[in-house]
């Protein structure tokens, strides 16, 4: 019996929260799970992912495999242990990056072989090789199946092709994954924008049979009103009894529009990313701290906050961080929109047991 | 009456070992004073200096000059409000970065006129301002005198007329300061390697009358022996009873070797600057964490440590964290560097109370 038990307290419309039950603790959703690539959150400490109030972190296949190796890591005691997160990890399949980071990325039925972007080595990624070194090598808590990542814009044909290799490939995950009770899979829903594809793809993924089920190939450049419509089609596809995780999003109001449709859990590098570019996010979006305006600002960027970054620093000197291109600037607008972020989820399950979301939801969006 | 009393607790030859009081806390002496250029600890919040073992820290008053600004500095509530440092603050003068950084640095007896290496923008620093800056504008708990840092090597005709006109300065300096209780106001002995030179300018200092006196001149190219030298001369010439500071100085070895000499204040970039490039300090000197040995090294830096940089992640990871350029490993390197220097000040002053400097010094050396 697998231990990913998936609790829904409440409903909203479409949208739900609960808890997703793991050995490694649990994860409240709607869940926004920061991105720790290289092992790391870029320019945070753990201790402030975790304060921030995040309950899993996610973790790259593709740059992991590279460096520090996979195999590395297995001795090494695995990614909980080397990167000192003691809380659910869930890992990527590698699939996405090996088509947007590798070199020479060549693609057959069996899986990808590529070369290193950092040192030109050769390697192969298969399904069963990604579910061997997410699940086994850096022992994550949520392994992804391997899947094409559908580029945008695609024909039908494309789609439907790109989406029965990835439904080939799933099987294979399923297939090498077996049974486990510490440790869940995730399947993947291609077919671009294409409602049937999406139904041919949710259907067979179901057969299979996953702990969970993932929306990808959106984020990609579709914009935001494809983004929704193609949710509008496709989460009432998944089973309700089981977290649906949409990949790659995004911004406050990309994840709200989502959670109203259904979905529980997100990754994204914005806000971590933004931070390193002297932004701050707020309900009324990124504000860049480098303008002049800031140069004299003594209030914080949210004194009602329980982040340190975000409470007890003034944007005046946040705004000399960022313009003396300080490494503090980058850690403390990482640690606040991570905070921003996880203050943003609460308020999302909050508004969902109250039953108040389309207010939030109005509220982020104006 | 000033409210900086210095009490010697306990002497080993000519090491002491006391507290200097100040009225924002107490500064336990020999003290390191980890470098806060630009209002920031590179790469550390001011969490983590704190709880690195650090009693004060520094700040550069060039690089606040020109930016925020001195005017804005105190619009802003001066740099302990700033910064969010609520310890003592020592700053410098000014005039060594202003000849080593500055475009276009013009020396006269009024002072040194200069452009910003920032944006061109020109300024004025003369003792007077420096003055102001220090202590009325950024708010310095401890101000240095303006001076010119004496190149090395100079001439004994060179090293006089510079140490004269530091004097000159040294008491426009003092005269500009007046008397205050809060604050305190350090003279600085020039005269290069030169015996008589730094005779007479310690006496003159002393005839002016300065809170604390530091030695200046050194860690700039003479070698070890020439620095250990000057102060076997040097320090005998200062005031028992008050604080001595030798500036911008220096590894480990320097620093016992200069407490041995009865200095009982330092500062150097070396702890942190290591960190951003991947080396670690410990007894036996800096550790390059990107050498490939430390690939799958699963022990931590300092198991034994109280800071979690040093105790709680494995040398492999700092290993993947260097490698890998993540902001992480300059966090926890820094972290642990300022760390480790605390600590060694810490058993510096536990050895000279229990009369046993002579076998931490042989400890270190070796």
């Amino acid at each position: 019996m697998s231990k990913f038990t998936f609790d829904i307290k409440a409903v909203d419309g479409a949208a739900r929260t609960g808890t997703l039950h793991t050995p490694r603790g649990d994860i409240r959703t709607p869940a926004f799970m920061p991105v720790g690539t290289a092992a790391t959150v870029k320019a945070m400490t753990m201790d402030m992912v975790r304060s921030a109030g995040s309950d899993i972190i996610l973790g790259n296949t593709y740059h992991l495999m590279l460096r520090p190796g996979a195999e590395r890591m297995q001795r090494l005691g695995g990614l909980h242990k080397f990167s000192t997160w003691d809380g659910p990890i869930l890992t990527d399949s590698g699939g996405f990056q090996v088509f947007s980071l590798a070199a020479l990325a060549k693609k057959s039925e069996d899986g990808v072989a590529f070369q290193s972007h950092i040192d030109g080595s050769r390697h192969m990624l298969t399904p069963e090789r990604s579910v061997e070194i997410q699940a086994d090598l850096l022992g994550a808590d949520i392994s992804m199946q391997f899947d094409e990542c559908t580029p945008f814009p695609a024909t039908h044909e494309e789609a439907k092709t790109s989406m029965e290799l990835s439904l080939r490939w799933g099987a294979r995950s399923k297939a090498a994954f077996g049974k486990r009770e510490d440790q869940a899979l995730f399947g993947i829903v291609q077919g671009s924008v294409f409602e049937d594809l999406r139904e041919q793809s949710a259907k067979a993924l179901i057969d299979i049979g996953f702990d969970g089920y993932a929306v990808g190939g959106l984020a990609v450049g579709e914009g935001f009103e494809a983004m929704v419509h193609t949710l509008d089609f496709t989460v009432p596809l998944l089973p309700p009894a089981r977290p649906r995780y949409l990949m790659g999003v995004g911004r406050p109001i990309d994840i709200i529009a989502a959670v109203a449709r259904g979905i529980d859990m997100f990754d994204c590098v914005m806000p971590t990313r933004s931070g390193r570019h002297g932004q701050a996010w707020s309900d009324a979006g990124p504000v860049n701290l480098k303008k002049a305006c800031f140069a004299e600002d003594m209030e914080p960027l949210d004194a009602a906050s329980d982040c340190p970054a975000s409470r007890d620093y003034s944007r005046a000197y946040l705004h000399h961080l960022v313009r003396s291109n300080e490494y503090l600037g980058a850690i403390l607008l990482s640690w606040h929109n991570i905070a921003y972020y996880q203050g943003l989820m609460a308020r999302i399950r909050a508004a969902i047991a109250a039953g108040t979301l389309d207010d939030l939801h109005r509220e982020i969006a104006k």
